[in-house]
């Protein structure tokens, strides 16, 4: 077996400056495998939802051409890579072969879900069966490589697959809104009725305590419902993100004019770095953990109005995520809100 | 005089959702003001450098066509906010008018910089006199309008203007290098021989004291030079920050493997996300400065190597930055080095 880097930058085609396979527009996805990689005979693929939503609207909802689309990019690109909103999401499937030099503890036979980007993952796919939108999933035969450094989780069986796949493909947020939150805070979460945005509410609120507060926005009434009915939050507001003024208003009410020591931005659309900037008091945090935020906007956004808060990159990745997001999610289950 | 909203949202033209200044793609730049609006005579524009550069590059150094390209982007949006960098600069001038409801202490005759980013600062240009490349600057005659939560700093006589102007469009970097270094760390800073990254060095050093380590990283060998020469650093290394494993090794090299506790990232090009985060340790900082900053590239990029680090989004605004700045600046000017 040939040897290959443990970030997979051997696999990256026509790129200049030793690119990472994150940045590079093309990935070499043959897949006879390097000593350090892992091979795996792929049945499902989670697409990151705004990755997912991107594809659906210009497909008008239609599965077969988003099926083709799907195709087109990995045909391309060797990875399921959108270009447009530069995201990937996960995958799930069986360990086919171990490189000899892959340190890490598994073995053919093993089902696992992959947890680095579908943006850095070589992909080659053989068939397109079918395309679940409810789920954001793709069923599939092809086979993936994970590099040496790419992070996975092994599959029990008392779990349903598509549960699984669809808590890790968000298990960075609710870790890090632990990390970001403490007791007496008030933690304003946007989106609160999504999948990050209702392990978030659930971290936040063991976060806080009886001291704290915990604030959900729902853009539609469907999440709305959800999020009161989730009784997790203190207040839940209606509206939408992208008009930060109206947003700010409402926070003010149920704050008493105090605003959110944290925000989280746990939307899919783009435009909603103003509201979360806005809402947050000076000192606070905001995290962003929605694929649409653009950096420009948050930081001169918040300059513009001078602001002093800090702004957070959504890692996707930090140490213990997997446990935390898998705990907080089956708890959600039970009450039927995940 | 008419109402206006404190963050000029007033001034947003074909836009939804109650967009703010920064996000939209044309404001309203007649120069009749609101009651909460300053009107400034404009002397000069501080091009951010990332626009400028991208402006210099496509006009191949040509003045002319520079200046063409400015006016351009200014009649058709409103603002100096180029489209494809999507950033802004600050400008200096003289304070013509204030609104009867504008809350801060000024008067007209006062010859202010300000603070929030010409990408959301309502402008007209009459006139470009000069584009001046080692400055970045642009001397025109034009007027502008500040919001009333826009922020500046009014000039004194004892600082030449464009010294306080190029301090001033970088001001948020040095203060927050403060806040989020401490004494002992190892500090790796991207394109130290640059203005924010001169200003950062000399901020960490003082920070981190005799037992924490700076380290320099200069593209140019000019800005080798000049990092070497101001003293401020324990080891400087000269390198293409878009190449992160030729970084990584030299990184690794200067501290026996053990990286950086805070890396902060002041180049001017894009794709240098990942030489930021590889060279970080586990649970430290990576501070992005440098507004070619993609958030996707940054938030997968770090989870594609399984990397816990908490990525900051460089807010431009921060308590005290003016003061922060001006002093460092100054320190550094009576050394020849800013
Ligand atoms: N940083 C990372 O590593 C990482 C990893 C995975 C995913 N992500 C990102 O995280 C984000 C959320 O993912 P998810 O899986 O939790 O998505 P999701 O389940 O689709 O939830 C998104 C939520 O945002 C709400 N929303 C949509 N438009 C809104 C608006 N204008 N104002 C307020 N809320 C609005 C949606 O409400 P409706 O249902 O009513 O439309 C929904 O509740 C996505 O952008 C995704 O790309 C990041
Ligand atoms: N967040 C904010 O609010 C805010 C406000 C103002 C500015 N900014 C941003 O901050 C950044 C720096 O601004 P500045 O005024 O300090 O710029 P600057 O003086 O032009 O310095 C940029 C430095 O980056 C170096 N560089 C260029 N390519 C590099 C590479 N491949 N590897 C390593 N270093 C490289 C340059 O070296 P050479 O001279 O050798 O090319 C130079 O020393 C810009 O991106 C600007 O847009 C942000």
């Amino acid at each position: 077996m040939k040897a290959g880097c443990p970030y997979g930058t051997h696999r990256v085609l026509n790129a200049k400056h030793g690119k990472f396979p994150q940045a590079a527009s093309k990935l070499d996805n043959h897949m006879e495998i390097y000593d350090n990689e892992l091979l795996i005979d792929v049945e499902m693929l989670n697409i990151d939802a705004a990755s997912f939503r991107q594809i659906r609207e210009e497909a008008n909802d239609d599965k077969e051409k988003m099926a083709e689309t799907i195709l087109k990019i990995v045909n391309s690109r060797g990875k399921m890579h959108n270009p447009v909103t530069d995201s990937g999401g996960v995958l799930m499937g069986t360990v086919k072969q171990v490189g000899e030099n892959f340190t890490k503890n598994i073995k053919p036979g093993e089902k696992i879900v992959t947890l680095v980007s579908l943006s850095l993952t070589p992909l080659k796919i053989e068939k397109i069966y079918d395309v679940i939108p409810e789920k954001e999933q793709v069923l599939i035969s092809g086979q993936a490589i994970l590099f040496q450094s790419g992070i996975y989780a092994k599959l029990t069986e008392d779990l349903s697959l598509d549960f699984v796949l669809s808590v890790l493909d968000v298990a960075g947020a609710p870790a890090q809104t632990r990390k970001i939150t403490k007791e007496g805070d008030t933690v304003f979460i946007i989106g609160s009725g999504g999948k990050s945005g209702m392990l978030c509410l659930c971290a936040a609120r063991k976060q806080v305590g009886s001291a704290g507060k915990v604030i959900g926005l729902a853009y539609s009434a469907a999440d709305y419902q959800r999020t009161v009915a989730s009784g997790l939050a203190n207040h839940v507001i209606q509206g939408d993100a992208r008009n930060p003024l109206e947003i700010l208003e409402k926070v003010k009410a149920v704050t008493q004019n105090r605003l959110a020591d944290v925000s989280i931005n746990c939307a899919n659309v783009g435009g909603t770095e103003m509201a979360s900037i806005i809402t947050t008091k000076e000192g606070g945090t905001v995290y962003f953990f929605n694929m649409a935020t653009k950096f420009t906007a948050a930081a001169l956004g918040a300059e513009g109005i001078g602001k002093d808060v800090n702004l957070l990159i959504g890692n996707g990745y930090t140490k213990g995520h997997v446990e935390v997001a898998l705990g907080l999610a089956n708890e959600l289950r039970k009450k039927g809100l995940f």
